[in-house]
């Protein structure tokens, strides 16, 4: 079940530092879209704010999301 | 085997939003395709959802999905 | 050792579908190519198509394969 | 919560060097963003900084990034 | 210490199965840069041939390398 | 800490075997950014230079840099 709200309607950002922002936004939203349950969640969290190897992954997810904003913002040039 | 159902004819969307849910298809449809028995994937489910590790190494997978998806588009501009 | 059948001579195929397909098939001649015996391949099998970790791994190499078909198709524009 | 500092105005760096450096940044605040704690940080930093395995999945995040930023700048030609 | 044998003077392929075969080649001489004793990486060999999660982590790595060479030889067209 | 030591001033290379060198050294570069200690990390050396899935991760890096400089030198056409 995907979650229905509408979070994401343009790539384009006015910053650098919002793509960012926008990056790791997506990577928890394709998180909520497999583990629908919010409450689920904030138990999870836990488990990989502390686990620098899921941290490390987590970053890993984050700067593909960006790579791709990035190219969408024509670097931001 | 590959499923041979027809469930991809477009990479074009009409909003950002849909090219995330798509690539959570792709995804999906990846994992159809190596475990085909929906009765084994229904139970493995439970598996990854309520694991971090692999609720991140699943949002990597939808991140470069949309990237694709986000270039067929031409970003949505 | 690699596998001397030939078995890819182009990237372009007439969908999107088929693309997923080739997708599919790279990333299990990449397997084949490593460990050269089907019947050990087969044995094998069952490791991975009943591990989540696993699947979501191979549905990443299979995310980056279909994204270079994409672009040799010119994402089927 | 992302940290609300404004770390990255700009993806164009004079030397590929300090595109090094900015990659080394980005993914840096990644994990910053996710375990907002400077103190937790300060401690899981042993933990990989002498694991291998997470020293490698940590360069694999700054090859990502600097991939972005390296074609922010045009390769720097 | 990198392996000083020229064995890569062109991206350049005549076909799509001969950029697999360089990009499995591309994948293996990584590893041979790494760990330079032939005999450990012969006794190594069996390690990762058997296992699954390792055979898909290469087949990951065969897909990135893949990826440059396609675009290399602009997809073959 | 960063290594402050400039040795990164260009993408360039002369061939694609120099840039496979090249795309070897930025990666271990990123583990000295990260793991400053050259004592600690000759013996960690040890630990993945025998250890097949850090290899086989590592040749994922590479592969990730080698992708960068080859766009950089315009896949020396």
């Amino acid at each position: 079940m995907e979650n229905k709200e509408v979070w994401l309607t343009s790539l384009i950002t006015k910053t650098p530092q919002e793509g960012r922002e926008l990056a790791i936004k997506m990577a928890r939203k394709s998180i909520a879209a497999i583990q629908t349950d919010p409450e689920i969640r904030k138990k999870l969290r836990a488990d990989y704010a502390n686990d620098t190897a899921q941290l490390i992954a987590s970053a890993n997810v984050i700067a593909i999301e960006f790579q791709t904003i990035a190219q969408a913002n024509n670097f931001w040039h």
